[in-house]
C-alpha cells in the first residue's frame, strides 16, 4: 500500500464493504441520538482537492442515525441492503442504489428497518455547517403526520 | 412523481441500475474516443444547493472512456461489475464497490475489459474545467509502461 497523496490518483480496493487502509469510526461523539451506525471516510480531508467528501455509512438492523437539520446539502446513493428514511413531513422506503437529495435544512432520519443492514455513500461539501438535533417545537413545526412522528427515534 | 425541487428532500429510486425519471444521456458530443458508454445525471444541475455533482456512468462490456486530462479531481466508486482504469502511468483492475480517486491532471481511462459491464458513480464539482484529451506528447511524457500504454483507446 501506498499511502494517498492529493496530488496522486489511487484506487481503495473494497472487499464486501470494507476497504483497504479506511478504518471504521464513530458515527459522533457529541449526541447520544443514534443507534448502531459507523462511518467510513472514503475521500476526506486527506484528498486536498476534493471540496466535497465522500462517506460510507453503515448502520446494522434496528439502528438509526440522528434526527438531524443543517444548511448543507447531502446527496445520498444506497449500497447495502434498505430501510427507511425521514425527510420533513414523509417516510420514504429506500433500497439498493436508490438516490436520496436532502435538501437545507430539511429534518432527516436514515432506519435500517428492514431487518438488513443499510449501507450508504453520503457525499458533503468540505466546508458545511455542523448538524443539529431539531427542538422539539421545531420537530412539530414540519412534521405532522402521525406515521413519521411515530418513526422519530431521539 | 412529483419534480424536485432544490428546496423539496426526496428519493429517486432505482430499479436495476435506472432510476425514476432520469434519462439517459450522450456521454459526449464533441470527441470521438470513447465507446459504449451513457452517462445518468442523478443530483446535478436542477438541484441548485448542491455544489457536487453526482452522476452514474455506464459502460458496456468493450467499451471505454476517453482517454482525458483536467483540473478538476473525480471521486468515484463502483457500484457495478468491474473492468480497469488507467491513472497516469499504471493500469489498476477495479471491481465492486473499489472507490478510485483521480487528482488533478491525472491522465484517466476506464475500460469495461472483463466482459462484464462497469458503472460507477462519479461526483465532481458543480464548477469545473472542461475535460481535455491530452496531446500524444503529454502522455509520453506521463506514460511509459508498455503495458499501459498497449491499454489507451483513443
Amino acid at each position: 500500500m501506498h499511502p494517498p497523496t492529493s496530488n496522486t490518483s489511487n484506487v481503495i480496493p473494497c472487499d464486501d464493504y470494507r476497504w483497504e487502509g479506511v478504518e471504521r469510526k464513530d458515527y459522533k461523539t457529541d449526541t447520544a441520538n443514534f443507534r448502531s451506525i459507523h462511518r467510513y471516510s472514503l475521500l476526506g480531508e486527506e484528498y486536498e482537492p476534493l471540496s466535497a467528501h465522500t462517506r460510507y455509512f453503515e448502520i446494522q438492523p434496528g439502528g438509526y442515525s440522528s434526527l438531524e437539520r443543517h444548511q448543507h446539502p447531502h446527496s445520498v446513493v444506497v449500497i447495502r441492503g434498505g430501510g427507511s428514511v425521514i425527510l420533513d413531513n414523509a417516510l420514504h422506503p429506500i433500497g439498493l442504489h436508490d438516490v436520496v437529495y436532502i435538501a437545507p435544512y430539511s429534518i432527516h432520519q436514515f432506519h435500517a428497518d428492514r431487518g438488513e443492514t443499510l449501507g450508504f455513500i453520503c457525499v458533503v461539501d468540505r466546508d458545511r455547517d455542523r448538524p443539529r438535533i431539531p427542538a422539539a417545537e421545531e420537530v412539530a413545526e414540519v412534521i405532522t403526520d402521525p406515521e413519521v412522528l411515530a418513526r422519530i427515534r431521539r
